[in-house]
C-alpha cells in the first residue's frame, strides 16, 4: 500500500502545483507539464502490471549522483561539479524500479517539447515578422538544448543495456509531412516540413544516430566498429507529424511501451521478486 | 605547393569576411570567429610540422555525410533527413587529413562560446536586471545548444578511436575560480564561481563524462561495463578559470596539441606518407 499511497500522493501534489485536470485537455498549451502528470499515471499502470515491484517516481537527479554513478565504472569519470546542487530535470521526470539487489533503476525518463506555432498563428490570421507582413516564423534552435539531459541520462545509465529516454515533439518545427492550413478568409496554405527555416527535427536525430523516429529505441545496440564493440544509447523520439497535439492516452501508450521494455531488459535483476509472492 | 596556395586562400577569404587581422586583438569580441582564424593558421602549422600529409579546411560538414558515415558502420543508423541541405558549422571548422586510401580524417574540430559579461558589467560600473539595481546577471543556458554538435560530430567519428573536439570558452558563466573585480568607483565586488545564478560548466560536463577540464581527451577512453566494452568520445573543453579572454597564441597551442595527437592515433592509416618521400 505504501506504494499506492506514494503515487496518489504525488499525482495530488502534480495537481495542486499545476491546475485542476482539466487543463489537460487537447487544447492545453502546457505539453511539458502533462508529461510530468501522465508519467504518473504511467508509474500507476506499471504498479498494477507488476505488483510484486516497487517503483518510484521523480522529477530531478543530481549530478552528484550522475557523477557517482560514472565514477563507479572509472574512477576518471564523474569528478567535477562546479555548482553543488546541480540537478537534471526532463519534463517528465524519472521512474524507478527497485531491483533485487535494493538498487534503484531507471526505467522511463520522459521530456516534451514544443516548438514552431505556424499552425495556430495561420489559423487565427497572425502575421510575423519584424514588419508582420510573414506568414511563417523562422524557426529557433532552442531545441538544441534538450541534447543536454540526454547526455546526462545516457551517462548516467551508462552502465546499463538500455536508455528508455522519450522526447515528446510538436509543433511546426517538428513536423514530418506537409499540413495544409486554413486562413480565418478560408484560403489555404501549406505549411512544407522540408524547408529549412521550419523544420528543426534534423538538430535532434544526432541523438538516435539517424534511426527512425516514432520508434522505440529503448534497447541498446552494439556495434562493431573498427573491431571494437560500441554500445549506442539512442534516445526515442516521437512527433506530432501532421502537427497536432499529444494526447494523454497517445503519451501514455508510448510511455507505457518503453517502460515495460526498460523492465524486460532488466528482468534478470527483478527475478527474485518477479517469481516469488 | 597546392596546399599551401588552399590554405592561403582560405585566410584571405575569412579576412575578406570579417574584417582585418587587427580585429582579433586581445579586446575582440569575436571569439566565436577568432577560433576559425586560429584554425586556419593551425591548418599551415600543420603543413610544416608534416610536409608529406595533405590537410585541408572546411567551415561545415552536411547531415547527409555524417548520415553516410553512419550507415556505413550499420544500416540502421544515418537513416533520417528532413531539410535536404542541413549541416553543421562549428565555430572553427574541421581540419582533415588525407589517409593513405585516400580518405579524409578528421584532427581537429574547434568551437567558442562566450557567456556571461558580469565581468565586463561591474568593472563598467552597468547594473542589470529588470530594475537595473543588480550587479549580476542570472546566467542563461543557450550554452546547452553546444552538446548538438559535439553529438554530430561524435557520430561522424563513431568509426574513430580519437574525438579531436574542442571547445574555447570564456566569460563569468564559465569561471573556476572566484574573480574579484572593481567597481569605476574603486570598490572591489567578488564573483564567486560556484553559484548556481552564475556558473554553467555543469551543464556542458555530461561531454566529456565529468572528466577534467582544461585537458586534451582527444585519445578515446575505452571502459569495461557490465562485461561490456564501452568507447567514450568526450570533447575536450578549456576555459578561462579566471574570467580572461582567449589569445590566439592560447588556443593555437591547444590546438595543435589536440591536431597532432589525432595524428599519432591515425599514424598506421597515414604509414606509406609519413614513411615515403
Amino acid at each position: 500500500m505504501a506504494k499506492k499511497n506514494q503515487s496518489n500522493r504525488l499525482v495530488a501534489q502534480q495537481k495542486a502545483g499545476h491546475g485542476a485536470l482539466s487543463i489537460f485537455g487537447p487544447e492545453a498549451k502546457k505539453h511539458d507539464v502533462m508529461v510530468g502528470y501522465v508519467a504518473m499515471n504511467v508509474l500507476k499502470e506499471l504498479e498494477k502490471l507488476y505488483p510484486s515491484l516497487s517503483f518510484r517516481y521523480r522529477t530531478s537527479i543530481s549530478k552528484e549522483e550522475i557523477n557517482n554513478a560514472l565514477k563507479k565504472i572509472d574512477a576518471e569519470l564523474g569528478q567535477t561539479l562546479f555548482v553543488k546542487d546541480a540537478n537534471i530535470k526532463p519534463d517528465g521526470g524519472l521512474i524507478e524500479v527497485k531491483d533485487d539487489k535494493e538498487n534503484w533503476r531507471v526505467v522511463l525518463v520522459s521530456e516534451a517539447k514544443h516548438q514552431g506555432k505556424d499552425i495556430e498563428n495561420v489559423t487565427r490570421g497572425i502575421k510575423v515578422g519584424v514588419n508582420n507582413n510573414q506568414d511563417f516564423m523562422v524557426a529557433g534552435n532552442a531545441i538544441e538544448r534538450a541534447h543536454k539531459n540526454i547526455s546526462e541520462i545516457a551517462n548516467y545509465m551508462l552502465n546499463e543495456g538500455h536508455f528508455p529516454y522519450v522526447l515528446f515533439l510538436e509543433g511546426s518545427n517538428f513536423i514530418t509531412e506537409n499540413v495544409v492550413v486554413k486562413r480565418p478568409n478560408g484560403e489555404t496554405l501549406t505549411i512544407r516540413y522540408d524547408v529549412g527555416s521550419l523544420n528543426r527535427l534534423d538538430r535532434l536525430t544526432a541523438a538516435n544516430y539517424g534511426m527512425p523516429i516514432n520508434t522505440n529505441l529503448c534497447r541498446n545496440k552494439f556495434i562493431e566498429s573498427s573491431g571494437r564493440m560500441i554500445m549506442l544509447q539512442a534516445a526515442s523520439m516521437f512527433t506530432q507529424g501532421a502537427g497536432g497535439s499529444w494526447s494523454e492516452n497517445e503519451m501514455s501508450e508510448i510511455m507505457l511501451d518503453v517502460a515495460k521494455t526498460s523492465i524486460k531488459i532488466l528482468a534478470s535483476d527483478l527475478f527474485n521478486q518477479l517469481t516469488t509472492r
